[in-house]
């Protein structure tokens, strides 16, 4: 028999999902389990983007430009528009996913052996994607007092070797939820110019900002545009993670030409999806207000109520539909573990990821747990129940 | 600026869509053009597919399973079993077309610096994902005279280093419409065995055989289960490029957990592509005879009208729906640029595909060209009278 690869051995499991069979055994006892564990949305699909697919004249379902359809960029432009980034659509690449925009830029930019640094925790799936462009990741540490806050810079520049070539950000922050300021943001674009590094930023919940606080892209920093790689998604901005619809974007134009030549080889982004994207671009802004009142709602009811229980910490998010709260627990990979193998109360249970798989640092994250509040507060009121009683039965509690 | 990777600079840019400048151009003089240079047909998608996709009751557009909806899968392995290919669900990954089953599977075998043998000319992307995984393809040449039959087995044995992992196929092939005789898959199976390497099929074009000869898949061949990788795509199937849906399938365990993990990171493979697939599992034969009679009309008729131009040849493919022709011209990038620039016959122009790109030896092609004969036969009529008399014009015409 062949031998596999290294880097398929070395490739990490999605710790989201290593979890999955425990709750499939749970569900056939009977237990009903509340996700907070996956960043999938209850809101619905705007009827923009649903309507669109179902009318298109589709006859021939035929490939897309490599790089999307040019309607639906020059409508897409304009969007970005909206909130103050000017872009034309040739600064734009149409992904299959957020993930494949990231996969892309890596390639694009980075060599093997190629350091990146990245603030941790920081979204799963960046783990997979480095190790797939052998690149590598260096963490730096945001902590759960301030928030997770962008470390100070002088601790970025420690990390700073021949290696390094780029930062990763992801603002508003998944798996904290932490939306970056002004003068974070001009912190980093300072030390991207002082060192020459590409800056690439996954800024998907954008839509998901809260407070009246400001959402500063990296492409509103001026001086860094050969830098800059601004890495989307509508997969959260229209609840549909399933058309798989994300884009590269930079001013770049020699990282643009490069990107083509990737998307090239892989033919072009679904159709369907774009369709769907493009219809969406006319959803109304009431929409957008109400998904955000609800998120709201959730955030608040969710953080209260973790704080509220004995033990447990949480800072309260800015952004996105995540935090990252610190458990009085031993280890979260347990724990999470527990809660669906070895608690039940009133038959129901809740899921939630261990905070190890957002770090890449060994033995971070093991007394925190990354919750997604994607539910509806009835549900969310019986998940923090259940997450209540477990921390008082959990046998690894630790205080 | 950041420096690109070398990566992103050495990554091949697509062959076919070099000349797509020069086609926009004599386009904007009003010239109409006939696209045979890319395997993008004109027959429409079954009515299952689009139906299917209209009628879903989608309300949140979730991701679904890395590997795909199981429905789907489950469905499927009853496809491959109407083939006489045996798999469970379990065996097959729902991939963003055939182009990422390709590059998870070449990132799932081989280590930087592996070997895979590819019989030239082959399908230009095979040279962009052995790049981006940086595997080095050995191009085994196969010969016009032949109609591009598989090379002697002495021929591969003989570019067999401790570097080789694997060898790849395409059957029926694209360029070249070759069908690979089961006595030929059984001399690759053997072969595969003695030194262990993975076997790698794209079998994108099954449905499209002719002449009554038999499809013979690198699935049915016994003793190197573990070898055997199935690539595969509904594009050509259905006529639907846009739709992004793909397999990667093994009978291979570990291939398969490993694979999973790659799938994992992209989170998931297209929704409505998905819908669509499973819908236009249930298309019924009439739709498959009437798109194979179309084909085989159009191709008997291209064969015929290529062979009859003066010091053109062109052998018949039983498969597919491309042919390789040799023409008496000095060099096919130039021509095919020039029959976009340098001619027009009636306000019309032909676009074909150069065949260098199809080959990875330096200098092989050069007098050849790829035709898909994707249009309808007044279209193709039409064509072929520009071929032949762009013939007689062109200044590089060497006999």
């Amino acid at each position: 028999m062949p031998k596999i690869s290294d880097k398929a051995v070395s490739m990490p499991a999605s710790p989201i999902r290593k979890l999955v069979p425990f709750a499939e055994a749970a569900k056939k006892r009977g237990v009903k389990i509340y996700h907070l564990n996956i960043g999938q949305p209850d809101i619905e699909t705007p009827d923009a983007f649903l309507n669109a697919v179902k009318t298109a004249p589709v006859k021939v379902l035929e490939y897309s430009h490599s790089a999307g359809n040019e309607s639906y960029r020059k409508k897409l432009s304009g969007y970005y528009k909206s909130y103050n980034i000017n872009i034309d659509f040739t600064d734009i690449i149409i992904t299959c996913g957020g993930s494949e925009a990231i996969s892309i830029a890596m390639q694009t930019c980075f060599n093997p052996g190629d350091e990146i640094i990245i603030p941790e925790p920081f979204y799963a799936n960046y783990n997979g994607f480095s190790r797939s462009a052998d690149v590598i990741v260096k963490p730096i540490p945001s902590s759960i007092e301030s928030g997770f806050a962008l470390p100070p810079i002088s601790q970025f520049e420690k990390l700073i070797t021949p290696k390094t070539k780029g930062i990763m950000i992801c603002n508003p922050g998944n798996p904290t939820g932490y939306l970056y300021t002004k003068a974070e943001l001009e912190a980093l674009r300072d030390l991207v110019k002082k060192y020459d590094l590409f800056l690439l930023s996954d800024e998907v919940y954008r839509e998901f900002c809260y407070d009246g606080k400001e959402y500063v892209s990296v492409m509103h920093l001026s001086g860094i545009e050969n830098n800059v790689i601004l890495l989307d998604s509508i997969s959260k901005r229209y609840s549909a993670c399933g058309a798989r619809i994300g884009a590269l974007i930079s001013k770049n134009k020699e990282v643009m030409a490069s990107a083509l030549k990737f998307a090239q080889a892989r033919l072009s982004p679904p159709s369907y999806g774009q369709i769907g994207a493009e219809g969406a671009l006319d959803t109304p802004q009431s929409y957008f207000d109400g998904v955000k009142k609800e998120y709201i709602a959730r955030r608040d009811f969710v953080i209260d109520a973790l704080n509220k229980i004995p033990g447990v910490f949480c800072p309260k998010p800015s952004g996105a539909f995540y935090c990252i709260a610190r458990l009085p627990i031993d280890n979260s990979d347990k724990f999470c573990q527990w809660l669906l193998e070895g608690f039940e109360h009133n038959k129901q249970t809740v899921m939630l990821a261990p905070a190890t798989g957002f770090y890449s640092t060994p033995g971070a994250g093991t007394n925190e747990v990354r919750i997604a509040y994607v539910l509806n507060l009835e549900d969310l009121n019986n998940a923090m129940i259940c997450l209540k009683e477990a921390l008082t039965k959990y046998p690894g509690r630790t205080n």
